[in-house]
């Protein structure tokens, strides 16, 4: 039966690790002849899943420790850590440390993820392969379909930079931090001059190894918004066409992807025969542990199950 | 009105640029002198948004190269490039030539992302912040929600490892390129024994800054699956209990979290009045423009929606 309980352990438990790491006391570097072992050894901190973390940040006379000296304390310290039972390093490098990289990349450290003016690397001791927790897997896109009950048009758009010019609904990137729905209102205004609101999500599409996503993958929300302006102001280095579209032309279109039939169907569907059967409605609940709110959505639930307790 | 045309083009196209890269023809820096600017600015391969890239591993003479001399001449490329409007540079660095990384910040690089054996820095040239696109952004975790429809039992856990032991579904991290309905059957099946198989997507649910995300989002997804075995052999590293539940005692019990409530009573809806009142299923897709397919999910559409082309 394959499993991977000490993965999971970790993975479940890394909120609380990096919240309550161990400080061990740092033994001053700084007074240290440079190159000295216990320098690394000693700024280790354990962590309550066997693995280590070393801040270089916090590492006193750096300035004066060359890369072959900390290849030769870092693999002394990397011994010590095993004897001791510990499956994993990580090893965080600003990025003006950036020269202690390749001599602990020589020692069989690997990046885990690097952003901004910081690099994260680690390097397994454990058994068999890393059961290291991966980095961000996922960029997350948000299209708008905003359409108008009252006169039964959607809001559609030709991208300027296509090898073909198929209709679709206007949207974008996520920005970090970004709630999908605003991603959706914020990415219509930009490219349409279109103001809305946000309904419902409507669809959720997932593919891999996206050659616009650096190879990683990539998650494409549909949201249906309600338009609270009309005229249309596009954007023209990003938009060959915008315009108000009948629905059922929308519908009939070849000029246009999979994805944005299905979806039109999808709403002509709802617009039949009620936005309930279609949407999935969001609500704002609180985390169990962070303190933290999120974002769910779900089709909604008719008024007699929302406090429902029981079927018997 | 705010718009940043320029980033939206840079990402919409971005899939293309990464495709159809110009190669310019390397000046040969193996017979050049180190230190020599041409090294860099020959090494330059323009894109058609704008940018450059540079590869350190296509650079021949880097290990004849002092950190020192790559300053000097990253600077003269940045200077010939800005003053061929180039907005952006792109430096991608083979994790033991790190030692490239803290002299390109010294000039303004930062960190775009890195992985395994190599980072990727930026450098913006262009007016006003930065419009490149980010890099992954969201964590992916699945949880199956196993329901037995015959006997009206859902599989429940309690975490080893969380403060409050409150029952909640199986599930864990995506791996790279994995599925959600996948994800979902193998959680399911390394924390409680479980085989199932995917029939939906029920709910979403976001949140950022997600410490055990190394603060990056978080998207949790919920799928509903159908048990075919149910013997449970669950993992006592990651669980401390599991069991069957019937379905009215999870609506019903305090001990669970909010999300966890809210899907019980999503599914008590759907078993009384039909699943199809609560799935979106899944369907493969083929993308328009790379070849690939993805997978997309939304509520099922009836029959004589599916070929519908219009309604008239």
């Amino acid at each position: 039966m394959l499993r991977r309980p000490v993965g999971g352990l970790w993975r479940l438990g890394l909120s609380h690790a990096r919240c309550s790491e161990l400080r061990v006391e740092f033994r001053g570097a700084s007074g240290l002849p440079s190159g000295t072992e216990d320098h690394v050894v000693g700024a280790g901190e354990p962590d309550r899943f066997g693995g280590v973390s070393v801040r270089l940040a916090r590492l006193g006379a750096l300035d004066r420790l060359d890369a072959a000296a900390f290849r030769r304390a870092l693999q002394a310290a990397i011994q010590q850590w095993q004897s001791e039972g510990r499956i994993a390093v990580w090893l965080h490098v600003p990025i003006l440390q950036s020269r202690f990289i390749a001599p602990a990349a020589s020692l069989g450290f690997c990046f885990h993820h690097a952003e901004s003016d910081s690099s994260t690397l680690t390097l397994w001791l454990g058994e068999g392969p890393s059961r290291l927790p991966g980095y961000a897997t996922h960029q997350v896109g948000v299209a708008g379909a905003v359409f108008d009950e009252n006169t039964r048009k959607i809001l559609v758009v030709q991208d300027r930079n296509k090898l073909k010019n198929m209709w679709k609904f206007p949207g974008g990137l996520s920005e970090p931090g970004e709630d999908i729905g605003d991603t959706a209102v914020r990415e219509v205004f930009e490219e349409t001059g279109i103001k809305s609101e946000f309904r419902s999500l409507l669809s959720i599409r997932q593919q891999h190894a996206n050659p616009g996503a650096f190879g990683k993958s990539d998650m494409y929300i549909i949201c249906r918004l309600k338009p609270y302006s009309f005229t249309i102001d596009f954007c023209h280095l990003e938009c060959l066409r915008c315009e108000w579209m009948d629905l059922n032309d929308l519908v009939k279109t070849k000029n246009t992807t999979p994805i944005t039939t299905r979806v039109a169907r999808l709403l002509l569907y709802g617009y039949r025969e009620g936005f309930d059967k279609i949407d999935l409605t969001m609500e704002k609940l609180p985390a169990v542990y962070t303190g933290l709110f999120y974002k769910l959505y779900h089709k909604e639930l008719p008024e007699n199950y929302r406090t429902v307790t029981g079927m018997d």
